[in-house]
C-alpha cells in the first residue's frame, strides 16, 4: 500500500425527511445563496423543504444551473454572492448542481482570474462555506472536494478539487430520488460503477481491504439495479444506490492505490464536443480502454471477472474479455448503449480530442501508458 | 436502511515515516502533552520520532497508562494538563493510552465530577483537543469517539463517547507495529474481527452494502492472518492489517443498521473481574452468544456461513454451526483461546457478572433479547 492521506469532514445526514435538518445545519445568522438547476426540484417538493427549513432565513435563490454546469452561468452567480455578501451557499440538487457550488465557493474568494482555477489549476484556499442537498445518487460530489466545469464557446471541461470545498453538510434522502426519470437512474448507477471501476480496476497494488471495499459496491449496484427495474418506486431500494453512489467517490476505495481516470478525461471531451450525458461516455468508453489495457491490468480484470461476475473457467483472455462483457451487458440492461455510433457520433468526428490529447502530450492511466495514440485506438474500438 | 449522521473529520495519516508530520499537524504555539504506556515506545525508536517531530515544542509527559486504563491514573493526568495549561494532548500508543486521552480531553474541561461521564452517562461538550501516533491495529480507537475506562477498586469497565474526542487526527505508520509481541497482533486481529461482527451479524437489515463492506474487513483479516503468521516481519501484511482494523470501527459498516455489542458489555465484565485481555475475552463469548441468539440471527448467519467461510452445503442449523467453528478455529489460529477454563476462570466465578446484569436489568443485543438469563446461559455455553 502506497502511503496516503485521507480527509472526509463532511457530515452526511442520511434518510426520510433529513431535509427539515437543514434549519440546524446551517447557522442562523448566515446570508445563504440557495442554488439548484433547471427546476426539478419546485415540482418534486424538495424546493418547498427547503423554503420551509430555513423561514425566516436571509435567504437569496439562484436557479437555472445546466447539466454541465457552465462557466459564464457560475460567474453570474459568483457576483451574486459578492453582490449580496452571500456567506453560505446551499447546493439543492444532483453533482452538477453541486460542482457548479463549489466552483462559485471558490471563485468568490478566488484573487484573481477564475478561470485559473481550471486551467491553469491555480491553488484554492479559500472557499465561502456550502452544504447540500443531494437529489441524484451519481456522482459522489456531495463527499468529495473534486468538481467538473465546462465552458460552452471553447468546447472545454475541465476539474478541480480543494479542500475548502468539501461540503460542511450533505442531506440525502432517499425519497426525493423517487421521482428522476429512469434515464437519470440508470445514468447514476453507471456513473458510480464507473467511479469505483477508475479506482479498483488498475495494476495490482497488495490492497486487499480497498479491493474488497470497491468489490462490495459493484456487487451492492448490480443487485439493486435487478431490484429498482423491477420496483421503481421501492424506498430501500434507492436507499442502497443512493449510499452506493457516495460510497463510490467518498476517497475511501481509493487510498494507498494509484487509480486509472483515463475514461473520465476521454469521457469529458465526449461530453465536450457533441454533449453526450456525462454516465453515457464513459460507458462508451470504458470498455475498449479495459480491452486496450489489459495486459496493465491483467491481475485485477481476472479479479474482477471472478468475484464481481463469478468467471473464472477458461484460459486468462477468455475471463478477462467475459469480463468485459458482462459489463458492457449491464449497462445495456439499464439501457446505456457503449458505442458511438449509437449516439450518431462517426470516428472521424472524434479527431479533435486525439489532436487535444496529442498537442497536450497527455499519458493517462495508473501507469500513464494511455497517450494520444491508444486514445485513438481505444476511441475507433467503441465506433 | 435506517436513517442516520455520519461525520468522521479526523485526518489520517498513513504509512512510513508518517510520524514526521506531527511537525505540521500540531500548531507550533500548542502547549502539548504526550501521554503514553508502559515505555514500549522508547524501545521501539517510535519516542524518539515523536520527540525529533516536536523539538523546541512546549512538550510534557506522562507515561504509565495501563491497558484497560484506570481512572485513578487518568486524573492523575486531568491534573497535568489543568497545572501545565496544556492545550493539545497527543495520543501515542494502542488503543487503552487513546481512550484514556479521550477521557483525560473530556475531564479537564468537564464541569463537576468526571466519574459521572462514565456511570451517568453526562454529556461532554467540550474536550482538550488530542490527536494520536496510533501504533497497534486493533481498536479502531483513532477513527471514533469512544474509549472504554476501568475503575479496578469497584471492578468496573465503562464506555463513553462525544463527538468533541474525535482525534483531530490519527498518524498510522505499520512500521510501528513490527516489533509487537505476537500475542498483541493476535488480539488486535480478533479485537478488529469481532467489533465488525458486533454491526454486521444482526437481525436482517437490507443494507447490503454495509454487509459487503463488513465482509470485505472479515475477508482481509482471514487472508491477512494466514500471510502475517508465515510472514511476521513484513510491512504490506501490517499495513493491510492496520488499515483494516481502522475500517473496522471507524462507524462507517454500521450507518443504518441496528448494532448487537452485547459481546462487548459481557467481555468487558470478564476484563474487569479476571484481568483477560480484551480480545481474549471477546473470543470466549461471541461463539456462545450466536448460538444462543441464532433464530434472532438467522438469515445473517446463514449469509456470514456462506460468503465469509464459504459454506452452503446442508441444513440451516448445521451451516450456521460450521460458519461458529470456522470462526472459533480462526481464533485459535491465531492462539486465542475460546473457553473460559482456558482462563482458569470457574463458571462458578462468574456469578458476580450475572448478577450486575440482572440487578440493571439489562436488555443487550440488537433487539433487546439479551438479558441476565441469557448472559448466564451464554457464559455457562462458553465454560
Amino acid at each position: 500500500m502506497n502511503n496516503f492521506s485521507y480527509y472526509n469532514p463532511v457530515r452526511i445526514e442520511f434518510g426520510r425527511g433529513t431535509i427539515a435538518k437543514l434549519a440546524d445545519l446551517i447557522p442562523p445568522d448566515e446570508r445563504v445563496l440557495m442554488v439548484y438547476g433547471g427546476g426539478s426540484i419546485k415540482k418534486n417538493g424538495v424546493y418547498d423543504q427547503v423554503k420551509k427549513a430555513l423561514a425566516g432565513r436571509v435567504l437569496q435563490e439562484f436557479g437555472g444551473v445546466e447539466a454541465n454546469p457552465q462557466y459564464a452561468t457560475l460567474i453570474r452567480a459568483v457576483e451574486v454572492v459578492r453582490s449580496k455578501e452571500i456567506t453560505f451557499i446551499l447546493a439543492v440538487g444532483g453533482g452538477s448542481v453541486l460542482d457548479g457550488v463549489k466552483f462559485i465557493a471558490a471563485a468568490a474568494r478566488f484573487e484573481g482570474e477564475p478561470w485559473d482555477i481550471l486551467e491553469k489549476n491555480a491553488e484554492v484556499k479559500a472557499a465561502v462555506p456550502l452544504g447540500t442537498v443531494m437529489t441524484l445518487p451519481a456522482t459522489g460530489s456531495e463527499t468529495n472536494t473534486f468538481a467538473v466545469i465546462s465552458r460552452v464557446e471553447t468546447r472545454q471541461k475541465l476539474a478541480f478539487g480543494a479542500e475548502a470545498c468539501y461540503p460542511i453538510f450533505a442531506i440525502l434522502d432517499p425519497e426525493t430520488t423517487l421521482s428522476l426519470p429512469d434515464r437519470q437512474v440508470a445514468n447514476g448507477i453507471v456513473d458510480a460503477f464507473i467511479h469505483v471501476l477508475e479506482q479498483y480496476l488498475t495494476c495490482d497494488q497488495d490492497a486487499p481491504l480497498q479491493d474488497r471495499q470497491a468489490e462490495g459496491i459493484l456487487l451492492t449496484l448490480i443487485d439493486q439495479t435487478e431490484r429498482v427495474l423491477k420496483d421503481p418506486k421501492d424506498y430501500a431500494i434507492r436507499a442502497n444506490i443512493m449510499w452506493s453512489a457516495t460510497q463510490a467517490l467518498n476517497g475511501l476505495i481509493g487510498v494507498g492505490v494509484a487509480q486509472d481516470w483515463a475514461t473520465h478525461m476521454i469521457g469529458h471531451e465526449l461530453t465536450a464536443l457533441f454533449g453526450i450525458d456525462h454516465a453515457r461516455t464513459l460507458a462508451v468508453v470504458l470498455p475498449s480502454l479495459l480491452r486496450h489495457e489489459k495486459a496493465n491490468k491483467k491481475d485485477k480484470l481476472l479479479q474482477y471477472a471472478a468475484r464481481v461476475w463469478g468467471i473464472s473457467d477458461g484460459d486468462d483472455d477468455t475471463v478477462i474479455e467475459q469480463g468485459i462483457r458482462k459489463t458492457e451487458a449491464f449497462f445495456h440492461r439499464l439501457g446505456v448503449p457503449t458505442r458511438l455510433s449509437d449516439h450518431q457520433v462517426d470516428l472521424e468526428q472524434t479527431a479533435p480530442i486525439v489532436a487535444r490529447f496529442s498537442k497536450q502530450n497527455a499519458r493517462m492511466g495508473e501507469t500513464q501508458s494511455i497517450d494520444a495514440v491508444a486514445v485513438e485506438a481505444i476511441l475507433r474500438a467503441s465506433a
